[in-house]
């Protein structure tokens, strides 16, 4: 018998739930909770960091986690197309942490919020008996009509992409060797949210879903097919690779925090011109929306000469690495 | 020299952030942060648990500790005169915790949620290394004139708290004798905020400062006091004592999450008639705001003869158990 594990654990909690009103929030299932509020929305979005888990703190420094700690959360409210306007940080130490430690961490968790102006409203500080841990919530703004879902893509969408992928994947790996300072090992420690990019797409009408790569294209895709109820399909030639990141690092690799959307065919090229007009880079096409039930079955790869794998015919890597 | 420790740390992050734009929110200093909306308000409020620190699992129940940590945060809420409507919890566990334990964490999350129609409407689940790390977000809605702050207490308001003192400090007692099931254990580990009360209290112009009694009158007067620039005068003899609580308990003791706050002294016993009436209890009148400047030798307790003990000479028990 499979034992009872996470997933498990937040189906019953959804199902638990359903029964109490929704006070004016939209549906769960997208990067961010939603309030409409008039003309405008609230976007809420909360994740809790563990030392052990989600970070060693002989492999990261305390500036580091404190940026990432920022990040990983706005990096979901751009994913709304909203922008990150505050948060609320939790934070539990051990009293050895107290001090330089702590100190260090608010360095880097100030960093990365003056960079997007994002306001620091409150939170918890507490003693810890084991660990360090970390909770952000992040609070974003957006007009009603810019706020993007993961059940908004269309058959014939473009499937986009606003970075090149694997580096992250490919810096655990530096990282885990113990090579801290390598450019991958870098991007790994200190991802950097597409904040700016995410606005800008919530103003887009032809970007219809759009979701961050928190946990690789192949499955955060599965996420955005789900809730669209379609199929996709990534193009194997076109899947842009980062430097010393191979295949299965821009497919499968986690936390590369760039942003995958889709958008109405007519308009991708003329989207990705004007995309890169503005901030001096490109959009990558990686592939296309197609007609499905949204199943694990209906993603597949597609070669350079039409040739398709399917999860079920040996993708393996759609999961967490 | 007096170590690095958590109130440091707290003035260090203050003048860190005090640079970045504010976004709309209200400064820090209350219960939750507040963003004005119009004629509306959001309220915000974020408090973690931590394994070892506010709960042992030993002691508490899942059950328990999933409703308490509900009702703390949403007491929060009720202190500013807001009604809670959403939470976003973040929950890590280590692997053991998964199954049993975490459903019946979450049915008491529910069953305090539901109580109050509270919906859950996002979060984060994580395995841990170490013990349960818990992390609620609270969010409320009031319109804005209903906002109760603390700065907002003055000289000569009556001080009232919506139910007698002490339970949870004397039931704490209990839970670490192994008395798990007396009537002060049992609210000491499954509190209730005042919901319906903070929401009443905040449409009532006449009230003027309000927070919730988490670390104790003494302490939490003290806030009021500092933000409101005064000074206080506890009347020993007025103090509600609850059952099997003593007067220290009553002064010191945390956890009581009954709603302190000051009222025009014209309007007080009006107010106090009017409470009873739709709540079926009384209020306490326990003290009055005095011209003071804030600081701890600005809060006395006055006996029944009028001599004052200040914390100056000897109260000693102004601060957290």
């Amino acid at each position: 018998m499979k034992s009872y594990g996470e997933f498990d654990f937040i189906a019953d909690i959804c199902e638990m739930f359903a029964r109490i009103p929704k006070n004016g929030f939209e549906g769960i299932g997208d990067d961010c909770a939603v309030l409409p509020m008039g003309d405008e929305a609230l976007v809420f979005t909360s994740d809790m960091l563990n030392e052990g888990v989600h970070f060693l703190t002989d492999k990261s420094s305390a500036y580091q986690i404190g940026y990432k700690s920022l990040m990983v959360n706005i990096s979901d409210v751009a994913a709304m197309g909203a922008t990150p306007v505050a948060t609320l940080l939790s934070l539990a130490l051990p009293q050895a942490n107290f001090g330089e430690w702590s100190v260090d961490f608010m360095k880097g968790y100030h960093a990365a919020s003056k960079k997007y102006g994002v306001k620091l409203i409150g939170g918890d500080t507490t003693k810890s008996q084991s660990g360090v841990c970390v909770n952000v919530t992040a609070i974003g703004r957006a007009p009603l009509n810019n706020i993007k879902r993961r059940s908004a893509a269309k058959v014939g969408d473009v499937i986009m992409v606003t970075g090149k992928l694997g580096a992250s994947a490919a810096g655990l790996r530096d990282v885990l060797s113990g090579k801290l300072t390598t450019r991958n090992a870098k991007i790994h420690l200190m991802p950097e949210a597409r904040v700016e990019e995410g606005k800008w797409l919530g103003e887009q009408p032809e970007v219809h879903a759009m979701m961050d790569i928190s946990d690789g294209i192949a499955s955060d895709l599965e996420h955005i097919i789900a809730a669209s109820k379609k199929g996709a399909i990534i193009y194997e030639d076109l899947l842009p690779q980062a430097k010393g990141a191979d295949f299965d690092d821009a497919l499968s690799g986690g936390e590369d925090y760039e942003l995958l959307f889709t958008v109405d065919k007519r308009s991708a090229d003329e989207l990705a011109r004007r995309f890169e007009d503005k901030f001096g880079k490109p959009l990558y096409n990686v592939g296309r929306i197609v007609r499905g039930n949204g199943g694990c079955f209906d993603i597949g790869v597609e070669d350079a000469n039409g040739e398709r794998m399917y999860c079920s015919t040996g993708l393996g890597g759609y999961h967490h690495f």
